[in-house]
Order: structure tokens, then sequence, then C-alpha cells
């Protein structure tokens, strides 16, 4: 199956970034349906002419005509959803997700899915900390990476849509990643992050730092401002490689406050230029 | 002594942060002078009409007849710097500076000050990854805060004045604070922040990470490029302040890392909330 303007997209679960991939796709001319668990979010979309069609029910006509099907719930609910309703699917459908985390979803997914069904994974590494399809935006997707996560069960047909559907959608890189590879990657470059700012958030109650902050503290702690439903969702489910993380950073950090502690300024120097040299690399192309 | 057009402030260290502070002067009409050491810096600030005249060398003349004299130097060649032309002051004269850490640098100040001229500390809370004259940019004062630093020996027309100055160069919020008050303050939003930062950016050398980042990582290590010879001299000269915070910092995120590894999600979410809740009133005025 190739990416064609007569294919029909279901999205299940229309928030921030199901209602992203809809507006995207509508923009490219795809017919794109929805089923969420809200009257107001469909009422939202159809008003925006973000989508078609949609329905807050288990809409049998609506699945069993999708040929792509992407599921933007959290991992529990994802896997719930499969399992009450996969029979509904068309034969031959793909379908598709947005969860942050891999290895603890994709392998139960395809061991459970239908044989005539294929399940690739991506992950669209882009987001906002606000919520719902009220304020989805496709322009969250330019300049930022979208990796698709196949398996062995994997077709190389779906492999090449599922790309093929982060490139029309904006982003600016699309990559493969094994789904061990992903979760390391995610567990440094997002969750360990994300512990970080909540951390440094919590770490100082005085209310008057607010009149003296400056952007460094701003920009650190951004992403402070966290769904902690989804998030400790996310945590748990990836937990041993965030672990992992979080202990390179720890040693890391300890070895900066063992070289102020000890006035070992050629240390902390040291420290600083590695940084400065690796974060050159780190500018968003856009 | 009041801010007025006709007094002569004289800018010695034309880097970034005295370039940025000659230019919001010279904007808004006063005469500027500066000394530097680097006879390039003089010229460019000559050819883009920043300042009206400037020097490589220690000029009498400049010096004695600055009645405002800004000191935008590292700590240690600021210090030097007094001990070897204060002499040259003229009867009268107001000098404030731009440092980052305040304790270390205020007292012994003015301790060796001579009599007949006042020093008043502020600290500039704006800054760039940027250095030199060249990338100055007085647009980097919008919306940022500026914190006069006085001690019991400052009289309340110099606290004024140096009010009157953040003000003038278009800094969002003006206010006071004791140098231990700012130094507690700036361990913990500026020093701390930092020291993550680098300390994230040092804890993996997998250079594939590059392809894969979102928003989040970019925006927590911003700050990892950095200044090594200016930062760790900040950080040594506020080292028990800063180690105060980072211990802090630490028992934050091992509570977080206790919570994950226990599987504790209520815990994890709690965290979450809170630091939510607070990053809501960080948000930059502008």
């Amino acid at each position: 199956m190739k990416l064609n303007k007569n294919m029909k997209i279901l999205i299940v679960g229309l928030g921030l970034m199901g209602g992203s991939y809809a507006r995207a796709l509508h923009r490219r001319g795809y017919s794109v349906s929805a089923i969420t668990k809200d009257q107001s979010s469909i009422d939202f979309a159809l008003s925006r002419g973000i989508i078609d069609k949609g329905s807050t029910e288990i809409d049998a006509d609506i699945i069993g005509e999708a040929d792509l099907v992407v599921f933007a719930l959290y991992p529990h609910i994802f896997l719930k959803w499969l399992e009450e309703n996969q029979h509904l699917f068309k034969s031959g459908a793909v379908i598709t997700d947005v969860t942050g985390v891999k290895c603890s979803v994709v392998y139960k997914v395809q061991e459970m899915l239908r044989e005539d069904v294929e399940f690739i994974a991506a992950h669209p590494m882009a987001g906002r900390e606000v919520y719902g399809v009220e304020n989805s935006d496709d322009r969250i997707f330019w300049g930022a990476n979208y990796i698709v996560v196949p398996t062995e069960k994997n077709t190389e047909e779906a492999i090449e849509l599922c790309c093929e559907l982060g490139e029309v959608m904006g982003f600016y890189d699309v990559s493969v990643l094994s789904p061990e590879k992903h979760d390391e990657m995610i567990a440094f470059l997002s969750q360990l992050t994300h512990c970080i700012a909540v951390s440094l958030m919590c770490a100082s109650d005085n209310p008057d730092l607010v009149h003296y902050t400056g952007d460094s503290f701003r920009d650190l702690t951004r992403i402070a401002r966290i769904n902690d439903e989804m998030w400790s969702e996310l945590f748990l489910e990836n937990k041993e490689a965030l672990l992992f993380e979080m202990d390179r950073f720890k040693s890391s950090f300890d070895k900066m406050y063992n070289a102020i502690n000890e006035g070992d300024r050629e240390s902390m120097r040291e420290m600083m230029r590695l940084s400065t040299a690796r974060r050159g690399n780190f500018d968003r192309k856009l």
C-alpha cells in the first residue's frame, strides 16, 4: 500500500497530536475521519474543517472503511481499544500510533493483532504544553523529527508508507529506529529532560524567585508544565532505560559538584568546553 | 546625583554586555566613552556610533571626566583594575558593575574604594551565548530583570541612580536585593541551571542523538554553550550558595528517581502537578 489521496484515514483520539495530524493530512487533501471520546472535540474539528466526519461511538462503518488508522491515545487505552475493537478493521488496513515509548507497546500490539492487519509504530517528536484539539496546530511538525519504529514483523511496504506519512505532514527529518534504540534515545533526550525540569521546579518553594528569573531558568523549565497522567505512564513504561539515563546524568552532575567543591577549576572548564562543543550540533533546523 | 544627559558615562570592558549598555545609553542621548583591551572593539564601536570615544590605554582624561563608570569585566580583573587605577576617578563619581556574583565582589570593592567615590553594584540578568561588542544588542534587556545590590554603605541617591540606569536601558523589572539574597537567588536560578545543562550535555557521547532530538532537549541545553573562563570563575566565587542549591536539586531529583524505581506513580504525579503549577508563573513578560 502506497500513501494516496483515495485512501481513507481514521484518527482515534482527537487531542493535540491527533488534531495536528488531522490538520496536516486534511490540508494535503486526504479524507480524514475521527473517533474520540468528547463530542465537543468532534464539533470543533468539524467546524474548523479539519475532519470530514467523526463520532464518539465505536462506529463500525468509519472503522471498517479506513485504510490507515492512527492511534493517538495513552498506551494502556490504545491496547484496551485494540482488544475490544480490532475485529472491526478492514482486512489489509495499516495501523500506526504516536506513542512516546515503544518496547512496551509495539511487541504487545503486534502479538495481539489480527494477521491481516499490520501495525507499524511511529513517534512524532513534537508536542506542546497545551492539550486538546482546540490547540492542535500542524506547524508543530516543522523542523521536528519523526521516527518510524519497525520490528522484524513489519513489511517494507508498511515502513515506507509510514515514512511517507511523516514527510507528507511536514516533518523535517524522518528516520527509522528499532524499538530498543528508540526507547534508549527517548529516555535520554526526552524523559530525562522532563525529570530534570520537574525536579528543578520542585527543588525550591521560594515564591520571590519569579521576580528575578532570567531566560536560562525559563528555558530549562519550560517542559516542567507537564501532563502528569501521560508522562507518569510513559516514565513507568520505559522505567529501565530511564533509570539508566538518570544514573548517567547523576554521575555527570556529581562530577561537576565535586569539581566545584574541590575548587578544581580545570575539571569544570573541561566539562564546559565539552558541553559547548557538543551543543553546537543540536540547533533546530529552521 | 540624578541621571541626566549632561553626565559622562564611561564603560570599562566593551564586550557583549558593555557594548549593549553603550548602545542603550547612546540611543537615549548620553555621552558614552569606553576603555577596553582590544583596539578592534573600540574601532567597531566608533564605526557603529555606539560610543563617542574610546581607548585601549588607561586614559587619565577619559577616566577623570566620567561621572558614572560601568565595569563590565570578570570579577578578578575588575578588582585588579580598581587597585591600580582608582586614583584617576573624579571625586564624587559613582561606579557600578554587571558582575554575576555579589558577596565576593561588593564588600571587597567598597572596602578598598576611595571615600569620595561610591560603588553601587548591579546585575543585569540578560546575556547570550555569543561574545564581544560585535554581538552586542540592547534588545537583550527587553523583558529582562535588572537587580540593584546595595549594602549599608550605599546612599539612597546612588541606589536611585542605579535603578534609573536599569530603567533607562529598557529592562522590564528593576528590583533591589542584598548581596546575600542576590547570591542565593542567582545560585538557584542561574548557576544551578548552567550546571545542569553542562552535566546533561556531558552525560552521553552518543553522536546519533542529534538526529532524534526534540525541543525539550534543545531548550534545556541552550545554555550548555558556555564561556568556561567566565562561568568557572563565577561558580567558584559563589561556591557555598551554589553547592547548597545543587544539594537541593539532587534531593529533588533523587525523589523522582525513587518514585520511578518503586513504581510509585502517585508521588511522580504529585511532583509533576507541583512543577506545573509553579512554572505557570515564570513566563517572560514580553
